[in-house]
């Protein structure tokens, strides 16, 4: 690889970065481009030569790059704990000091546009789709793993109970939805 | 109450039906007052004398409005049902409804706009944070009268799953994880 393609990758990874950040804290219509960019760093020509097809190719694809991270972090903690319980509340954990260190500022990086556009662009809305689609089927694997029947069910139990308590936590300011989950988690796997 | 005062509260209570209609469709920024008023066939004028505070007063007191109406559903159900678990189930429905109805438009009239601006909007996040209390408080006494150990924190979980499920629901087009809650519901109860 050359310097300049070095230089390539990480022009579009802080654009993607930077997209995920300002998406997930004031949603699709509230991050503008030139709040995008100012906080990436990048200028605007670097935007259209990485993402010709401007703002909804880039708000797709930031929310597949954070997608992403959230996975690797997710199998991080699967393969630290022998336990189905504790693996799962290593990743509330985890889930739990994002919003602290923000101050509440970064919970899930698709939820807001989720909810924001799905009545009127169904392409983000497939990509929202498509992240939620493999965060269940990693938490699937997890506890078929684990020899947890119902595996498919009980994932995507998990996932819609973080998401709720990622909304009452940011209007709460609190974290104590997401504590609930650790308590729920026996009841929901067995 | 004379006629004038009539239809006083029939324009208010207008543009609160449709400025929740919009905000769960569109969120806080994609609502904007032109739109608002022309949803609602109410001329300028009238918003501010209804809402002198403007936009964020009318959010607001949109938000409670809702929150009112669906609290009023919640316990239409709880009182039809003798079995807590039937009273859960059929305000499941109630919900599925709203969003098959509306072909996945209409969901939860609150979480949009608490994700959106919990970071940018102290007072907008104190009304969402207002109206979930209520909700909470709401499934946690129905849990009591059905002498449930817990109930405060039973309906905290209920209320995450409903949440997270309303969010699922709208990126997947597909009402499968609120139909889920069902078979959850007696696992969090116990």
């Amino acid at each position: 690889m050359t310097i300049d393609s070095i230089e390539e990758v990480s022009t579009r990874e802080k654009l993607l970065i930077a997209t995920a950040d300002l998406i997930q804290m004031h949603g699709y219509r509230g991050s503008g481009l030139t709040a995008i960019l100012k906080k990436a760093g990048i200028p605007k020509g670097s935007l259209y030569h990485h993402f010709p097809d401007g703002k909804d190719e880039l708000v797709s694809e930031a929310i597949r790059h954070s997608g992403k991270m959230y996975l690797r972090q997710y199998a991080e903690s699967m393969k630290t704990f022998d336990k189905v319980e504790d693996g799962l509340n290593d990743i509330i954990d985890y889930l739990k000091n994002r919003l602290l260190e923000s101050d509440y500022a970064r919970g899930c990086p698709i939820s807001t546009v989720a909810l924001e556009v799905s009545n009127t662009n169904d392409s983000i809305r497939n990509v929202c789709w498509e992240v939620y689609t493999r965060w269940e089927a990693s938490f699937a694997t997890y506890l078929e793993m684990k020899n947890i029947d119902n595996a498919e069910e009980k994932a995507k139990l998990l996932l819609e109970m973080i998401e709720g308590a990622f909304i009452l936590s940011k209007a709460h300011k609190s974290v104590q939805h997401l504590e609930l989950i650790k308590k729920a988690i026996p009841k929901i796997l067995n």
